[in-house]
C-alpha cells in the first residue's frame, strides 16, 4: 500500500472519496459499541462464577489461624490471603495488607495520607507550597485524575518500549525536592502494554530522590495477565531490588483481582517495606473496622493456590487473545505501510496504543464516536487531559463480542484513514 | 443493702475482707473473657449464613435495570441496595450512596476529604489554623480516634438521657466558626444506649453554626437495633428534620449492616442532602472504581425487603435480650442502694454505661483484667481517652456466652465493691 505521505493531492482526494462512502456504511450499520475502557467481556465474568459457590452456608468460615472471617478483626488481611496474593505479586506475605475492592482506592487514599500526614514523618504535602508528581505519558487517566484532585502538579515524562525516560527521571528527581512520586504501571503498561526493561528497574531502585519522602507509586495491575503461554513478559521485582540497591522504603506496589475474578467485588492490595507498612498501620486502625475477610477468604477457597490463580489467567487469555489479534490484524491489514498511525503489539494487559499523525486523535475519535463506537476521549492519557500532538488513543479491545470488536476497528481505521487524508489535503488544522 | 456511704470504717474493712476472699475465688477459676468491644457473637453470626447461598454460581448477578454486578460500574450503588438500606434509614434512596464494608471508613473518608477539599467549596480544614468538634461524652472511641488522627481539637459535650446538652452545642457551634462538627450516636448510643429526644432532634436541625461547613455527623449504628418488640425508642428522622427547618445540608448520616449481617463484610451507607452528595460524588469518581455490588446484590437477595431484615432484626434481638437482662439484674442485685454505682437500662444497642465513684474507674477495670476479664479501657468513652472523673466504664455484654457473660458481670461488681470500699478507706488515692 502507498505511503499517504507519498500520495498526490488527486490521490488522496480520491482516496478520501472512498473512505467516506465506507464510513457512510459503517453509520448505516446503526453501531452501539463502547471501547472506552479496560472492561472484561461477559465470557471473563463467567470464568469466575464459582466464586459464589466457594462459601456456602455449612461452610466453616474459620481461618486456618482460627479466625472467624465473619467477625470483626484482622485489619491487614487473613493470612492465607497474603500468602496467595503474596504468591501473585511475588513478595513476602508479612510485607502486604489486604485492603477492599479496589486497588486505585489504595492508591486514592496513600495519596490522602501523604497530604494530611506526611510520609514517615515528613510535612504533610498539604502544608507544602509545590507537589508535584512525574507522570510516564502516555499513561493511566485515573492515576492523574488522583493527583490532579490533590491540586498535585503532574511533569509527563516520555514513555519508550523500555519504561519511562530514566535520563529525565533521575535528574528530576534528584534535582527537585518538590517531587513526590512518579506513577508506574510497569508491566503491560496502560495503554502500551510495554514492560518495563531489567535496566529500567533497576535504575529505579536506585533513585537518589531529593525529597525523602519520594515514592514511587508501582501499579502491577498486570502482573499476571499474560495473552500467551509463550511470549510473556518478565519484570523484576521491584521491592526486592529497592532493598538490594540500599533503597528499601521507596517503593508502594500496589494490585488486585480485579481482572481476575469480578472487577468491583474483587480484593486489593499493597506491598511496601517494614517502615512504611509501620506509617500505614498507624492509619489502618483509624481508618476502618477491617476489609471483607470473608471476601478474601472466598478467592482463597476459590483458587487453592498460585496455581489455580494460573491456570485461571489462561483461560482469560483464551479469550482475550483472538480480540487483540483482530484488532492487530485489521490495523495491518487497513493501516500498514501508510505511514499514518503507529500501534503497539502487546504480550499481555488490557490495552493497545494507538499514535495518529499529529493533530488527528480528537477527530478521529470523534468521528468513531458519531458512527456508533466509543473510544477513550482522545487527551486521556495525558495529565489535565492534554495530549500536546493530539496524537494518542487507547484501544480497549477486552469488552465487545468478537465480531462487534472487528466491526469497531475497521470503522476505527477507516475513521483514522479520513482524517489523515484530510488532514493532509488542509481540510482540517 | 445498706449504701457504702453510710457505712463505718469498720464496716467498710469487713466488707472489703469478704470482697477480697471472693476476688480470689474468681481469680482462681482462670477466666479468660473479652467485653472490651461491640462484638456479635457466635450465634448472631450464625443467623446471617444464609447470605452464603443468597449467590450461587447458577444465579443471575443482574441488577433490577440491567447492570451486571460482577463488573465495573455504579460507583454510588445498585438501586435495589439503595431502596433496602434507604428502607432501614428512613431516607429516600437517592439520597443514599453506599458503600464498602464499613461505615468507620465512611465517617473516615468524610473528615479526610474535609481536610483536603472543604465542603462544599469551603477552605479546606487543613488550611485553617484551628479545626474543632463537639463530642457528646461518654462516647465513641473511634469517632474520638478519627478527629484525634487529624489533630482536630475536641471539646467535650456532656450527655443526658435526652442526648447532648443542647444549651452548650448551640452556644459553642453559633460562637465558634472553627467548630466544624459534632459526632453523634443518636440512637442507643454508644456506651450508654440513649436516644436523642424529639427535642434535642428537632433543635440539632435548627442549629445556626458561625461555620457554614459545619455538619452534623450523625451515625446512627443502632437504628434497628432493639432488645424488645414492647419497648423500642423512636428518633426523628434527621434529614427531614433538617430540610423542614431550612437546613438541608447541615447533616451526613452513616449506617451499616455490620450489626446486622457480618461484621466486615456488609454494607455501609451516606445518607445526605442532594447538594452534600454533588461535593461527595466529585471525590467518589476519583476515588474508586465503585463498591462492592456483588456483595450489595448479596444482601438485597438475602433479606429480600425491610420486612426481612426487620425480622432478622428480632432473631438478634432473642440472643441479645437475656444477656442484656442478666447483666442488668446482676448489677441490681449486687449493687443496688450501695450507691457506689450507677448504669444504663437501655433499649437497644450493644452497650450499658456504667458509672463509678469519682477515680475509681481505671482501678476497677485493671482489678477486672487481672482476675481474666478485660473491659475497655477506663477513659476510652473521653476524647483524649481522659475521663477528667475517672468514673466511665463501657459494658459490652454481647459477644460471650450467657453464662460466662453472668460470671464476668458479677466479677465486675466484686471488683467495683472492693475498688469502692478501699477508695472510701482512703487505701487508694
Amino acid at each position: 500500500m502507498k505511503s499517504y505521505l507519498e500520495m498526490s493531492k488527486e490521490e488522496l482526494n480520491s482516496e478520501a472519496e472512498k473512505l467516506r462512502s465506507r464510513y457512510h456504511d459503517f453509520q448505516a450499520m446503526d453501531l452501539q459499541l463502547n471501547m472506552s475502557r479496560g472492561v472484561p467481556c461477559r465470557e471473563q465474568l463467567d470464568l469466575s462464577m464459582g466464586l459464589m459457590d466457594a462459601l456456602s452456608s455449612d461452610a466453616d468460615l474459620t481461618c486456618e489461624d482460627g479466625t472467624d472471617c465473619r467477625n470483626y478483626g484482622v485489619p491487614d488481611g487473613i493470612h492465607e490471603a497474603k500468602v496467595l496474593i503474596g504468591d501473585m505479586m511475588e513478595n513476602h506475605p508479612d510485607n502486604i495488607i489486604i485492603y477492599g475492592n479496589s486497588s486505585l482506592n489504595v492508591m486514592y487514599d496513600t495519596v490522602a495520607r501523604a497530604m494530611t500526614h506526611g510520609i514517615m514523618g515528613s510535612t504533610p504535602w498539604c502544608k507544602l507550597d509545590s507537589v508535584k508528581f512525574l507522570c510516564p505519558v502516555p499513561g493511566y487517566d485515573r492515576h492523574f485524575a488522583i493527583t490532579e484532585y490533590f491540586g498535585i502538579e503532574m511533569i509527563p515524562v516520555p514513555m519508550s518500549e523500555t519504561g519511562p525516560d530514566m535520563d529525565m527521571v533521575e535528574e528530576l528527581v534528584s534535582s527537585d525536592d518538590a517531587i513526590k512520586g512518579i506513577w508506574c504501571v510497569p508491566k503491560y503498561s496502560n495503554p502500551q502494554g510495554y514492560s518495563y526493561s531489567d535496566q529500567t528497574v533497576r535504575r529505579f531502585a536506585r533513585l537518589k530522590p531529593a525529597a525523602h519522602d519520594f515514592r514511587i507509586f508501582w501499579d502491577n495491575a498486570y502482573g499476571v495477565h499474560h495473552l500467551y503461554d509463550t511470549h510473556q513478559d518478565h519484570l523484576i521485582e521491584i521491592l526486592a531490588e529497592c532493598k538490594r540497591a540500599g533503597n528499601p522504603d521507596l517503593v508502594y506496589k500496589f494490585s488486585s483481582t480485579s481482572k481476575i475474578t469480578f472487577p468491583g467485588s474483587g480484593i486489593a492490595a499493597l506491598a511496601t517495606s517494614d517502615n512504611n507498612l509501620v506509617d500505614i498501620r498507624r492509619q489502618l486502625r483509624r481508618q476502618t473496622i477491617g476489609h471483607d475477610k470473608v471476601n478474601q477468604l472466598r478467592h482463597v477457597r476459590f483458587f487453592k493456590d498460585i496455581h489455580g490463580l494460573m491456570e485461571h489467567m489462561r483461560l482469560h487469555a483464551d479469550i482475550l487473545r483472538p480480540k487483540f489479534e483482530a484488532v492487530e490484524e485489521i490495523f495491518e491489514r487497513e493501516l500498514g505501510g501508510l505511514g499514518i498511525g503507529t500501534w503497539t503489539k502487546p504480550n499481555g494487559g488490557y490495552f493497545i496504543s494507538f499514535d495518529s499523525m499529529e493533530g488527528c486523535a480528537k477527530e478521529i475519535v470523534a468521528r468513531a464516536k458519531k458512527a456508533g463506537v466509543t473510544l477513550t476521549g482522545a487527551g486521556a492519557t495525558w495529565p489535565y487531559g492534554n495530549d500536546p500532538k493530539d496524537s494518542n488513543i487507547r484501544i480497549a479491545p477486552t469488552y465487545p463480542p468478537l465480531e462487534d470488536l472487528k466491526k469497531a476497528a475497521e470503522l476505527f481505521t477507516v475513521c483514522v484513514k479520513l482524517v489523515s487524508a484530510q488532514k493532509l489535503l488542509g481540510e482540517i488544522k
